[in-house]
């Protein structure tokens, strides 16, 4: 059933070229395996005929079992129940009988009409076969949350993988390499923090605070701080924990969810796993429409990252698309359906308050968030305050009891250039730093959303302001969009914006496909959008500073500048695509060895010309090694002297 | 023989949806009609049932005459003289019997090899069977440079039909906004300058530098001053004006251009109509290997848009590649053949100095730059000075002779993330600044060339460096590209950080394909290029504060808001990728005036929701006008007042 269709080729089954799946051990919980994809280089010839080795390149992966070629699982079954042990080992929690499953929790309005829909291809209700685990909660009058365990000096086994995910491995390669340092490193150190003193004034604290090897004891005091957050239900033990703040590796996030109009079941679970191979942290299962919940069951027992919901999407549903007819009763008894299902972090838009509501219709595009104009509306309807704002104290207590993150929504962000930063969006944001601390005071761990469509200078004033309101929670970006004027290129349009608000020290990208504003994402969207965000976050991980950022693109730029060609197309983001374009102008295999490439031909390659440079220089006497010794400077003194006779002449 | 393959489907000559060509006349010089794109919009359907009329929004266009759907033109006969007249008109130039044209010219050994190869479809030789004129050079002893004539204080027709151009005719459509100020006004004020307190420090004197609307005046001082170039060589009469400056709108260049392995003639004559038409503002003329004069000519005698070269490329071709057999006559001899062929800039390597080519062999990746890395091997061959250094005064005469402008080369720029912002790169840019000064002193136009690769923290350093080490001459930056591990999407990379420098200043941005260290661009990486850098240049613009550039994302989002498909798709930069992209899930005709699209279905679009909110809000007394009228802190304060049982609870 879940069998792939020919508009689904190529499939996220298939593994990537020269990789193979490693994993590292925990020292404090030697049960800990984290997996990594470890990429194989070929050697480097150099000039005079020796041999240089390449390391290979470790990096991290997102893709869970799926990614190993020796997993035999199956979609039916979902993945194993990674962190069940750890869980119960801590106990806390209690299995109890679940929330029975409804018909409306699917769309449809009885038992008889669900059966009755069996016959239609699009709307049958089909369940996930697997096994079907009762829910957990909370058993001992605590918070089963990361966050408290961290408050209470409890280093999980959580945080200890996480230490080692956000490391890459890259301790025992960086001792390797110390061994053998090359003239070109790939360690080579960079002027990075020197340069930061040009870095906006908000992030200037950061670096410093960022160490040079992530340890589980700073894992735990990020999480304790609330300045980070590990969406892990205790309901989704197929998790493989990852953790989201801005001390650590920049997240991306990838949209996936069937609509009334499009899309099916198991569309939806192979844009998750499809998301999760190029490099989506979290996925957000947006589903409307029919078969919400049975859709939910089968991507979150398949996907080894948190997934998040906006919860009254589904709440909508159960009342015939009409908001006013919501309620707190079937809001809670969503949370509690969804909380059973193992929802990593919950949307909710508790800031869109009555009395900003009216400040939006001066706006260009007034409310443009799904929950935000729903909320609004009903706000008016009743003309009361907005019911998740009220209620926040217990929905926090549901929180606690499953350990699911908040992600406060921004239900009045801009959706126009003209929009962006003003007095409603604003207004939203402090009160998501209000409901914030209220969370924390719960143990519930949080981050908050954010824009949306900004213009490039109006980007820093976000972060300035929501690490000031919100007390340093994570914030969670969609982009921003950093101009209107091209749809059918939202992708980059946002990721513009999205690289440089991870650089001010967003955690989160929320990434935003080519089909923005116009359509459904498809599979070549979804992965369009993943590589486009992976992109912003490492363009950030390396404006940071991060420790371990910068290994990658110095492998790449090595590889690329040997002519490598093999290797660099597998040290990329996308090395399907790389080869793909390669080839389209010289397909023969010979050109994958050869010391030059299509854009200049064999006469007329920069990179060529280099190393001839090298050579030159080398047989003149001019070695590196001795510009090294005797310093720049003084080398090129000499040099100015020798030329001296020319410089007369100018 | 330029007729369109299959594979360059679709055609450059198809018109764009729902546009007409416009033009604007010229007061001072009353011949000038300076050309726009005027995209018509449909009505606005107001829920009370009542008609809004939308004025059509015009745009800045760069496809010159082909255009035009009235322009009868072929490219076999090249495009009318537009400044002819008015170069006539100065008398200050003569026509002269130009260099003849050599066979090595095209890349042949003597004429008898050229006709040889007529034979293979590859190699044939195609001359332009167009009009040939007789050049023109400048005749009474002065330059016959637009920053002359701005010296003298003279405002040329160069001039006035650039202030036309940058204002695109908004000047008039704000007399007739102001008529009709609507609720949603297209000239909504934007927040932007008071938000630019927030901008990097170099930036913050620019703003207020910039006019409400660019006078003929204003450009003239700017090209005075050398903040600003309008690269037009004289025997480029076809050349539609256009200006690079940090104080008018960021321009884009495209590079096309034939390689040794690969295109044709035809090919890159489409690719240059094909760049312009979706926005390009230069295009630069890279080609290698053979035919390098013909390509050439085809290309300039149908481009309305400015075009650049690098010489050395074809000077390198005259000596067979081999870059140590390079001389200053050989140069010089391209110079001129290339000055009377009416190119406009010359890339000119005149900063790679031979005491900084030993400080890049330390260098992760080397020298990438084509043009560095010949005349590095030209300096360590003849353990010389580099003879374009060496030579600059007499270059600047040429430059002065036929009003070309200097794009000084940066032939250090870094080739990967470690290597930016080093030791030679800022030591060449050091020179740039001592060349520019020289070379104003010869009364001609300079630009200079920045890199490369630079991680988004070390951009900004770029452009305070650039600014203060070259007199605020226009920096013209290749990206940069923010991280090496994407090949395939450097487009993306280099988009991030090409948007970035536009709004610390940065005056043109050199566009990069999707095909980038892989292969040579065909026509559809070329629109992807172009389409994204157009991107970056209006997000700077945005960012900038530029006062003509939230009109088109405020039309956009005006139409997105009141579910205008049509127009949404045509005021986009790629009406027909939005078209298409839309039509994937909804392909009926109905669904572009339907009031929802397939993201979220009928029954729950954000949009049609906050449509509501105002219907429901108008309904309640809630008026918007009221809203503005009481103002809004008194507003919410009322709301805050019938809301206050509710708060209570919280």
């Amino acid at each position: 059933m879940i069998a792939s269709k020919e508009s689904f080729e190529p499939h996220s089954s298939e593994q990537l070229p020269n990789s193979k799946r490693v994993y590292l051990k925990g020292k404090q919980h030697s049960e800990i395996r984290v997996p990594m994809r470890e990429i194989q280089l070929n050697d480097t010839k150099k000039l005079d005929g020796s041999i240089e080795q390449n390391e290979p390149v470790r990096v991290y992966d997102c893709s869970g079992p799926w990614g190993d070629p020796d997993f035999r699982g199956d979609v039916k079954e979902g993945l194993p129940a990674l962190r069940a042990g750890w869980i119960k080992a801590r106990q806390d929690v209690e299995e109890y009988d679940g929330r029975e499953v409804k018909p409306e929790d699917n769309g449809y309005l009885s038992r008889v009409h669900a059966d009755s829909a069996k016959g239609s291809r699009r709307n049958q209700l089909i369940e996930f076969p697997g096994l079907r685990r009762k829910p957990l909660r909370a058993s001992k009058g605590h918070p089963v949350t990361q966050l408290w365990y961290a408050r209470q000096g409890i280093v999980t086994p959580e945080m200890e993988y996480i230490a080692i995910r956000e490391n890459q491995g890259l301790e025992a390669m960086r001792e390797k390499m110390s061994a053998q340092q090359s003239r070109r490193s790939l360690m080579h150190e960079h002027p990075g923090i020197e340069a930061q003193k040009d870095a906006p004034q908000v992030f200037s604290q950061f670096p410093q605070n960022m160490p040079k090897v992530i340890t589980p004891e700073f894992v735990r005091d990020e999480v304790a701080k609330g300045r980070a957050i590990i969406p892990s239900n205790i309901n989704h033990p197929e998790l493989e924990p990852m953790i989201i703040g801005r001390n650590f590796l920049v997240k991306i996030n990838a949209n996936i969810g069937n609509s009334a109009v499009a899309s099916s079941i198991d569309e939806e679970v192979e844009k998750m796993r499809w998301s999760t191979k190029w490099g989506a942290d979290t996925v957000m299962d947006l589903s409307t429409g029919r078969n919400i919940h049975a859709t939910r069951e089968w991507i979150i027992r398949n996907s080894p990252v948190p997934i998040g919901t906006v919860p009254i999407y589904q709440a909508l549903e159960k009342v015939n698309g009409k908001a006013e007819d919501l309620s707190w009763e079937v809001y809670r008894d969503t949370l509690i359906e969804q909380a059973e299902q193992g929802v990593d972090y919950f949307t909710i838009h508790a800031g869109v308050l009555l009395r900003f509501i009216p400040l939006t219709a001066n706006r260009m595009t007034g409310i443009v968030s799904r929950g935000g104009s729903i909320l609004a509306k009903w706000c008016l309807a009743h003309h009361k305050e907005n019911f998740l704002y009220t209620h926040w104290d217990e929905i926090c207590e549901i929180m606690a009891a499953y350990d699911i993150s908040f992600s406060i929504g921004d239900g009045l962000r801009p959706g126009s250039i003209a929009d962006a930063n003003d007095e409603p969006q604003f207004g939203e944001l402090q009160v998501q730093g209000e409901l914030t601390k209220r969370a924390w005071e719960h143990g519930v761990q949080v981050m908050n959303e954010g824009p949306g469509h900004v213009p490039m200078h109006m980007i820093q004033e976000n972060m300035t302001k929501q690490l000031e309101w919100c007390g340093e929670a994570p914030f969670y970006t969609l982009g921003p969009l950093t101009t209107d004027v091209a749809p059918g290129y939202d992708h980059i349009t946002s990721g513009i914006g999205a690289a440089m608000i991870g650089w001010y020290g967003c955690a989160m990208l929320c990434y935003v496909t080519p089909k923005e504003h116009l359509g459904l994402p498809n599979k070549a969207d979804v992965k369009e959008g993943v590589i486009t965000y992976k992109i912003a976050a490492h363009a950030a991980d390396l404006a940071k500073g991060h420790p371990g950022a910068q290994y990658r693109d110095n492998a790449l730029s090595k590889a690329r500048f040997e002519f490598r060609w093999e290797d660099q197309f597998n040290l990329g983001l996308d090395p399907e695509r790389a080869r793909e374009f390669h080839d389209e102008t010289l397909p023969q295999e010979g050109a994958k060895t050869a010391h030059f490439c299509s854009m200049c031909g064999p006469n007329f390659c920069s990179m060529k010309i280099t190393e001839d440079v090298r050579k030159f220089a080398e047989e003149k006497g001019i070695t590196e090694q001795e510009v090294i010794d005797e310093g720049m400077a003084a080398k090129s003194e000499e040099f100015r002297k020798a030329g001296a006779e020319v410089y007369t002449k100018a």
